[in-house]
């Protein structure tokens, strides 16, 4: 067996370990920095939002309610965060199926009101797989969507770094 | 008593012990069947589906969840075999009747949320008889629609056989 | 590099491919067939069960209810498979701390009344890990335990046939 | 007027200035602070705890699900920061007077199901007013309690650091 055979052997052996450290859920420690990072931007927009983050099987991991954010908004982020894995698409992709005449109009009434069908919140994606979902509620659903989408997009530096 | 008569009554007699052994309620022995023969059907499509049994009295007899089904779809295939049921007709048919404007729009604010209006439901009839529901939530409203009226139409062939 | 490294190698490479199968939330195929066995149990014993399965996060996987069972069991045995997933114990083991005066009195009052607290629900445990949940219930407590006690026992049967 | 009226003056304005800077309900970063430290503990005590502050008025501010903490203790750490709020008082304190027989046997049946009666929840007193509720779920009662006693008894240090 040259030098070539080992370097590949051990490429293998790499790669298996390294493939059995990728996140597959959400953690604590990944959600808090993703949820710090979403505030940060929200103060630069002047949005005092909530910001909740669910695991890949859509359990809560992290909720934070700026100070002076909507009352309302706590289940707002919350149930976004829960309908983009549950159904594993932003709250904006739904948004257009689910109105009055839409393929999926009445999808809002399912799952016990928790299925939320405007901007504001999305799957969070690393290495091809959801591993979790993003929500954000408060301010206006253009700035909420613009939050979830940038959460959605920093995920990898986060986990990476 | 002559033989046309006897013939008569054995013919109403024979009539009878058949009816009765006609299934009014779906069993589990044949949801099971019919939930393996939708799922085959939904793997040939690509949908991992969750596909729901309701008897004839719309309380669930069986229910499955393909590998990396929707959460969300639990609830929706469950409640679907509901619908059908406590409604007598296919949740495609009460699609129109729902929307707003429409005669029974509301109906899917009552019952508890457990009112479904979009495609993926079709009600069990054998021997004209409404014997349970079908749910089927995982794939595109046509999809689920085609599998639930796939279930609907090869009830009769799994029961007679 | 002798024969023994390779081997050596060999053994790391293979157990990491090995640890990335082994089954860390149960599948609806193995659902199925440890309901099926629960069930032939029960029909030994004269019980008509509900059974339910829950995968590593508290979600349903399946459930039958097998003919004549209690409308309430369905129910019931949702919530025991939900119950041991999302507490991490059996029913039986909840039950002595949730009765009044007890440390854990006024759990089940909590998680939108999820929560079950006598006998018929186990984890459902593989390679030390919980990696599902078993919910019986349709005979007395005494028998719903042992049905449910029989499934988490033959669960590793199951998965290594 | 001279300077011991201009003293005496100067510090009724500093006093008034300084009241009005007293939180009088729990801040997001105050919030966030408390949960951390109470997680350090708990992590001390091999408890992995889910951690909730609520405001003065009930309302959640923030939650922490550490990994691997129970999916039930979500809704129990949620609600007995909201309990503590709600009836000004530890859940610890309510545990004996809504035991069947007591006084307040049925609160827990009340408010939707969201008053914990088994410890640790406390008021979060600051200036001799509750400015906040603290729920920690994920250990035994004796650690819950202890953790959430913690927590209520650290909170002046962070904030008036």
């Amino acid at each position: 067996m040259n030098n070539d055979n080992i370097s590949y052997i051990a490429k293998i052996v790499a790669d298996e370990v390294s493939k059995s450290r990728v996140p597959t859920s959400i953690t604590l420690d990944i959600a808090k920095k993703l949820i710090a990072k979403v505030e940060d931007k929200a103060k630069q927009m002047g949005v005092n939002a909530v910001v909740a983050v669910a695991d890949a099987h859509a359990r809560p991991v992290a909720i934070e309610c700026m100070n002076n954010s909507y009352i309302a908004s706590y289940d707002v982020a919350l149930n976004k965060a829960y309908t983009v894995v549950a159904l594993k698409m932003s709250t904006m992709a739904l948004k257009p199926l689910s109105q009055p005449g839409a393929s999926l109009y009445g999808i809002q009434f399912t799952n016990e009101g928790k299925i939320v069908i405007f901007g504001g919140g999305d799957p969070l994606i690393y290495n091809s797989q959801i591993i979790g979902g993003l929500g954000v509620s408060g301010g206006t659903e253009e700035q909420d969507t613009a939050l979830s989408a940038y959460g959605a997009q920093i995920l990898k530096d986060i986990i990476d770094k």
